[in-house]
C-alpha cells in the first residue's frame, strides 16, 4: 500500500492533520495502535486555547465544540490568603479558552473522518519506519496479526514520547532536553457540579491545588503530591479534606460529590530537536511534553500540525518546499516559549521541598506582583490564552 | 551619653538615616567600627535608583551626585548572538537610574555631616545592645581602648549581615530565610573607558558576563565563576579573553586596559524577618542581602531608612507610633518584590549545572520573550528602575 502522508498516532495532532490534508485532497493514512473505543475515552487535557479552536473551526471540526464547550473568560490565582482573577479577553485584546475534554476532540474528528470515508487505521501497531533519510520511506506495522508495509512520500509521528517515530531518529540526529518535576499530581473526577464556573489555581504552604471541570455536571481536581504516591493512599475523604485545607479562602466553599476516577500524573518537560529527520516530522507528544500547568500540551500539537499541515499542502500543491524546510525552526520557537511558560506556572505554583522556606516567599512576591502589576498579570494572561500560530 | 536615636554602621544606610534625622532636628549619634578612610573608600554598588536619588536630594545630599552621575536610561541584554535594550524612560513613566559609587555617596554624606557638627563616631566598634524590650536601650561600645556606653531612645542596626543589631534579636523572636547561589562573580577594576555607555547584562554557555563602570574613565567588568574560586586563577589576560567570549556581538568590541583591582564576590539572597525588635529596628544589609545582578543592596538601603526617619520623626513629633509600628510590615513588601526581582535576574542570566541543557534553552526562550514581549520588558524595566518607596 502507499499513501502521500502516512499519519502514526490517532491522537487530537494525528486525527486533526489527517483531517486537515484529507480536505485540502491530499491522501493520507493514518495508523493508530489502540482501538477507537479505546482512543475516544482516553481522558487528557481539556482547555482549547483561541488558535486551538481556530484550527478546529479551520477543519470544521468544531460544531459541536462550538456548542458544547464552556467559554472561559478568566482563572482566579489564589496564594497567602489572597485570589486574583486573571481576566483574558480583557488583557489579550479578546481572546478566550475553552473547556472541551480532548475525548471529545478526538470524537468528533474521527466520526467526521469516518463520515468522509477517510477512517482511521485502529488497532494498527507500528513496528518500524525505514528510509525516512530517502525518497520513499516505509512503515511496517501489525493489523490483526499479519504484517503489513505502508510506503509513502512523507511520514508524520504523532505516537507520543514513548512512540516509534521520535526513536526511529538516529541518536546522532536529534537532542533531547528533559526536566523531571520532584512532584506529581493526583487527579481526581467527581460527579459534582463544579464549584465556580472557572478555574482556581492555588499555591499553598501544603501544596498546589487546581479546581478544573469536565462539563457542567462533572468536577475535575488536582492535588499536588509526591512522586510515587499510590492512589490507594488517598481515600476519598482525605482528597476532599486536603483541597478543602489548600483553596481556603472566607467565603468559598467545595462542593463534595462521588468520586469516579482517581489516578497520579508524573510531572516532565521534554523537547526533542529538530523536529524533522529527512521525510519523517514530529509533531506533538512526540516531539515535546509539558506539564499539564500551563494547560499547554494539547495546543502545541494543534499548532505543530496546523503548521504542518500547511507546509505539506504548499509542497505536494506548488513544489516549494520552503514551509516544510522551516517546519522545525517555526515550531520550535513556540514550544519554547510554551515550554517556559509550563515551567513558569508549575515553579511558581508547587511547593518544592528543595527551594526551602525563601523559594516559597518568592513565589509568594511573584504571585503577589502578578496581581498588583498590569504588565505581569497581561504577560501571564497572553501566554495562558495562547499565543497564535505562526 | 544619652541619644534620642543611635545608629550603629556607617554605610548609606546609616549615613542617611542620620542625616534625614538630624536635618529634621532629631538628636542622633552614628556608631561606625571603621575608620573614615576606609569607610570612604569600601567599595560596593554604584547603581542608584530614581527614588534612591530623590531620597539624597530629600536629604540635600545630591549636589554633587546631580553634577558628576552618569544618568543611564537603558541597559543592554546579549543573549543567544541577540541583542536587546530596554529603554527606562520610555517603558517606565521617566524613570532613570544613576552611575554614582557607593564611595562618593559615603563621602558626601559623611563630609555635610561634618561641616554640620553631626560627625559620625569612627573606629567606635559596638559590642552589645541591651534593653531593647524596655524603654532605653543601651548601645556598649569600644572607643580608642575604652569601653563606653550609650544609652538612647531608639537603635538602628545598619551594621550588615554579619553586624551586632541583627544576632542581638533573641533567635526565637526572627527568622532568616536564605539562599546561596552555585557561582560567584570575579569582579575587576580597569583604568580603561567603559567601552559602550550603558550596562549590559549577557547571558552566554561560557557564563554570565556584567559590562559596567565607575565613571567615564573606569571600567568595572564581572564574570560568572565558580564559588571558591581564587583571584589568583585569573591573570588578566584570562579575563580579558574570557569577556571577549561572553560578550561577542557582531561589530562589539571590549576595550582592554591596566587591570587595577580583581577579587571574587559571593552571590547571597538572604531576609531576615521582622525589621523590629521592641526599640531596635533593623536596615539595609543587616536586614536583607541580594546578590548584586539587580543593582537592589544600595537602594533597598535608601529605601528603608527613608521609610524609619518618617516614621521617628512622626513618633518624635507627634507621639504617633502608627508608621514605627507598621515599618517591617512596610519595608518588607519591597524587600521582597527586590529579592525576587535580583533573585530572577540572577538565574535568568546565569548558567547552572543544575539546570542543566533544559535550563539553559528556558533562559533563551525568557530573553527572546523579554525583547519581544512589550508587558515582559516593561516588567523588568519597573523592577529594575525601582518601585516607588512606600
Amino acid at each position: 500500500m502507499h499513501t502521500t502522508v502516512a499519519v502514526i498516532g490517532g491522537g487530537p495532532a494525528g486525527l486533526l492533520l489527517s483531517r486537515l490534508l484529507h480536505r485540502a485532497g491530499v491522501d493520507c493514512v493514518l495508523l493508530e495502535r489502540r482501538s477507537r473505543a479505546y482512543v475516544e475515552q482516553r481522558q487528557r487535557a481539556g482547555i482549547l486555547e483561541q488558535s486551538t479552536v481556530d484550527a478546529l473551526r479551520e477543519a470544521d471540526a468544531a460544531e459541536r465544540l462550538d456548542r458544547e464547550g464552556l467559554v472561559h473568560e478568566g482563572i482566579e490565582l489564589r496564594w497567602n490568603g489572597r485570589a486574583h482573577r486573571i481576566d483574558l479577553p480583557s488583557l489579550t485584546d479578546g481572546r478566550r479558552v475553552r473547556v472541551y475534554a480532548q475525548t471529545e476532540v478526538v470524537k468528533d474528528l474521527v466520526a467526521l473522518q469516518l463520515a468522509d470515508g477517510a477512517a482511521p487505521h485502529f488497532e494498527a501497531e507500528v513496528r518500524g519506519i525505514e528510509g525516512a533519510d530517502g525518497t520513499r520511506p516505509s512503515v511496517h506495522y501489525t493489523h490483526q496479526g499479519q504484517e503489513k508495509t505502508l510506503t509513502c512520500d512523507y511520514v508524520v509521528g504523532c505516537d507520543g514520547y514513548h512512540g516509534v517515530a521520535r526513536t526511529a531518529v538516529p541518536r546522532s540526529a536529534q537532542r533531547t532536553f528533559e526536566r523531571v518535576y520532584p512532584y506529581s499530581w493526583l487527579g481526581v473526577t467527581a460527579d459534582v457540579p463544579p464549584s465556580c464556573d472557572e478555574l482556581v489555581y492555588a499555591h499553598s504552604p501544603h501544596g498546589f491545588a487546581l479546581h478544573s471541570m469536565r462539563s457542567r455536571e462533572v468536577s475535575r481536581l488536582y492535588l499536588q503530591v509526591p512522586n510515587g504516591t499510590d492512589p490507594a493512599d488517598w481515600p476519598d475523604d482525605r482528597v476532599w479534606d486536603e483541597l478543602d485545607t489548600r483553596f481556603a479562602l472566607d467565603g468559598w466553599k467545595l462542593a463534595r460529590g462521588p468520586i469516579t476516577a482517581k489516578s497520579v500524573l508524573p510531572m516532565r518537560s521534554s523537547v526533542t530537536e529538530p523536529l524533522r529527520h529527512g521525510r519523517l516530522f514530529l509533531a506533538g507528544d512526540a516531539a515535546h511534553i509539558v506539564p499539564p500547568t500551563g494547560a499547554k500540551g494539547l495546543n502545541l500539537a494543534a499548532s505543530d500540525v496546523t503548521v504542518l499541515a500547511r507546509a505539506l499542502i504548499r509542497r505536494l500543491r506548488t513544489g516549494n518546499t520552503d514551509l516544510l524546510d522551516a517546519y522545525s525552526d517555526t515550531c520550535l520557537r513556540r514550544v519554547w516559549r510554551a515550554e517556559h511558560f509550563s515551567s513558569f506556572m508549575t515553579t511558581a505554583l508547587h511547593t518544592d521541598p528543595d527551594q526551602g522556606e525563601f523559594g516559597t516567599r518568592l513565589q509568594i512576591s511573584q504571585l503577589d506582583r502578578i496581581a498588583d502589576s498590569p504588565h505581569a498579570s497581561t504577560e501571564l494572561a497572553l501566554n495562558y490564552a495562547g499565543l497564535s500560530i505562526p
